[in-house]
């Protein structure tokens, strides 16, 4: 997605310990007319397959996934990585460990919005090593539901985590991806695949 | 919003301790007509007055942000809860006391992406007792931007959050407003205003 790679290419910062600042486009600021084209470009790779739900992972997946539920038409699902107090049916739940966040993530998700009705779409904004989309992946498989694609946002490529999502036989989608970066200043973006 | 009030009094449950639940359309899944409506609404009431952001909180707060946003063509920030390893520059923070939540909730906004020239519009899910909002709209006034107006998708009236707004001189919007609620299966639902 061109318009993606110009925006990270301009706005994009390597931070001391190789972590990827994105905050004016997805972590912290979003920008709508390039949050409506990421929603344009998953909807064109991942209509066809005929989805009846998004899912997602709260917090920074929310907006491309919303942005992609709206073009296609269906239910958006946000994980929570923590169960609050309205959640107080059965849920699907999955643990992951987190590089950039430090830490145990546990993802939790009611069955009352995922069922072996569905046809589900995965869209987040970032395929890292890929560990909390397998738990993600996980979680669907258990609700009966096919899992049908993966969507991010941005891929870091040399962090592997396309080949680790291989396992689940489904197309993985990017639309920027990280071909290299480091605290001196690299920051090399191409399109994604 | 005829259709929210609709939903709501379709899908809305009381919980034990009276915790509002409306998981299956604002706090775990998201439906898209309905949403971009919220968006459409609010911007309809606050797009005359001109704003430059949309500012939210995370996390139920992105989706019905993010289509206002989207119906206005400007930018959105959502305030943080923690703040991330991305965030190293200098920040507007607050606390307040959440009662839903339980405990102190601090906010925290990159200085990057709020500034004096800003015409701010805050859109969150629940208007309650408003003490977050407030503290949200005090960084709002540090950083010298001007704020327009609140909108909240629902408002539990008999929680006083529009009298405790009063004070910021800003018109209110909400949409659907819980007259009345009760564990025993009451719940009265009228449009917001």
């Amino acid at each position: 997605m061109r318009a993606l790679v110009d925006a990270i290419r301009a706005q994009g910062t390597v931070l001391p310990g190789g972590i990827l600042k994105v905050d004016g486009l997805i972590n912290h600021q979003l920008l709508p007319q390039l949050t409506r084209e990421m929603g344009e470009t998953f909807a064109r790779s991942f209509g066809p397959l005929k989805p009846t739900k998004v899912v997602t992972i709260e917090v920074s997946g929310i907006a491309p996934a919303l942005a992609t539920s709206m073009v296609l038409g269906v239910p958006m699902v946000y994980a929570r990585k923590k169960r609050p107090v309205t959640m107080q049916g059965p849920v699907y739940t999955a643990q992951s460990v987190s590089r950039t966040k430090g830490g145990v993530v546990e993802l939790f998700v009611s069955h009352e919005y995922l069922s072996a009705d569905d046809r589900v779409v995965v869209i987040d904004d970032f395929l890292a090593s890929g560990g909390t989309l397998l738990a993600l992946a996980g979680m669907i498989r258990e609700s009966g539901a096919q899992l049908l694609g993966m969507g991010c946002v941005v891929e870091k490529a040399f962090e592997n985590g396309r080949a680790n999502l291989a396992s689940l036989g489904v197309p993985v989608r990017t639309l920027a991806n990280i071909v290299r970066m480091d605290e001196g200043g690299t920051l090399v973006v191409e399109a994604g695949h």
